[in-house]
């Protein structure tokens, strides 16, 4: 059975990251979404072991500083930790199936150096006011907390650069069909294929 | 401005090629099909520098043999000489535009060492049975031509690994859907990118 793909998947709050990610993963089977583990409180609407294990800081703690360590990745942002089980990762990836990883710069440098087959995608807003616009529509955040996205934006936009794809996010549709499309031609990819299987039993 | 990708697209006749390129290309701007030179007979429906440039065998032997040579391939298929005009090819990537050759195992060969940046795929049916089934279809074919196509598609097939891509081609759509992703996810791929400017211009 082949192994699974690492999608790695980044882009500041605003950029649509989401909704993209959402509509991508109900279009593509065999693609799952890794559920991370985080001290925040949910929003309206998140459900939790669905869009996050929500868990207290003492026990995200003692997953974090277990032997062997529990997370693939982990990282504070905006004062809350935010962490990928490996047990996780690694039993879908065994099962075949591709896993979308949701986490930031961080994270993603932390699960690249472990694993650099990792195909590493972000996404960013056209500009700075679309993504001041985005957060303002989307009406959760004080004055306090927009400030603080929008700073945590420029900084994660200056490692952009080191992620294999990049998705400029300025009509949904096309950066939709822009992940999908990463996706479908990794997957064609021939250095994944394991052996010529396919092709040898039918010539 | 950007310089254009390579693509290079090969597979059996009757692989169902020719029908995808076309779909391809019409859907897909910025792409464009480098016209090969040939010295086979138009097929009903074929277009002088459209189709190919069709050219008789003196004329392709004093392109070929000119210094430096006139194509960046050329092979013998069939009895026929197959050729890719450097200056077409040259001309075309410096205005940006991405160019698709469609060419057979030993010119992608021939067009890889030159360029080894070029995106190879190879497109296949799914078995032997549906590769004759196709080829009868056609209609164009004698039974020693037919069994001359076969042989060959054996032949091609065991270069099939080399190739970055393989497409199956076991249903049209699909491997449309497949053939757009790969020319959507390569060009969002960011080590294509020159530099940082459509980024930085906008934070």
């Amino acid at each position: 059975m082949n192994h699974g793909l690492l999608f790695i998947l980044s882009g500041p709050s605003g950029s649509g990251k989401s909704t993209i990610t959402h509509a991508v993963l109900d279009s593509m089977p065999g693609l799952v979404f890794s559920v991370s583990h985080t001290t925040r409180t949910p929003r309206p609407g998140e459900k939790d072991g669905v869009d996050y294990h929500f868990i207290d800081r003492a026990a995200f703690l003692a997953l974090r500083d277990r032997q062997p360590g529990g997370f693939l990745e982990w990282a504070e942002v905006h004062g809350q930790l935010y962490g990928t089980s490996v047990a996780e990762v690694q039993g879908k990836l065994r099962q075949g199936l591709d896993i979308l990883l949701d986490i930031d710069v961080q994270g993603a440098r932390q699960v690249l150096a472990r694993h650099p087959e990792a195909i590493s995608i972000f996404i960013c807003p056209p500009s700075a006011q679309a993504l001041a616009e985005r957060l303002q529509r989307r009406a959760t955040e004080s004055p306090e907390s927009m400030a603080l996205r929008l700073n945590n934006a420029r900084q994660e936009l200056e490692h952009a650069a080191d992620y294999r794809y990049l998705i400029v996010n300025a009509e949904l549709e096309s950066a939709i069909t822009a992940f999908k499309s990463i996706i479908i031609a990794e997957r064609l990819q021939q250095r994944r294929a394991a052996d010529g299987t396919p092709l040898s039993q039918s010539w």
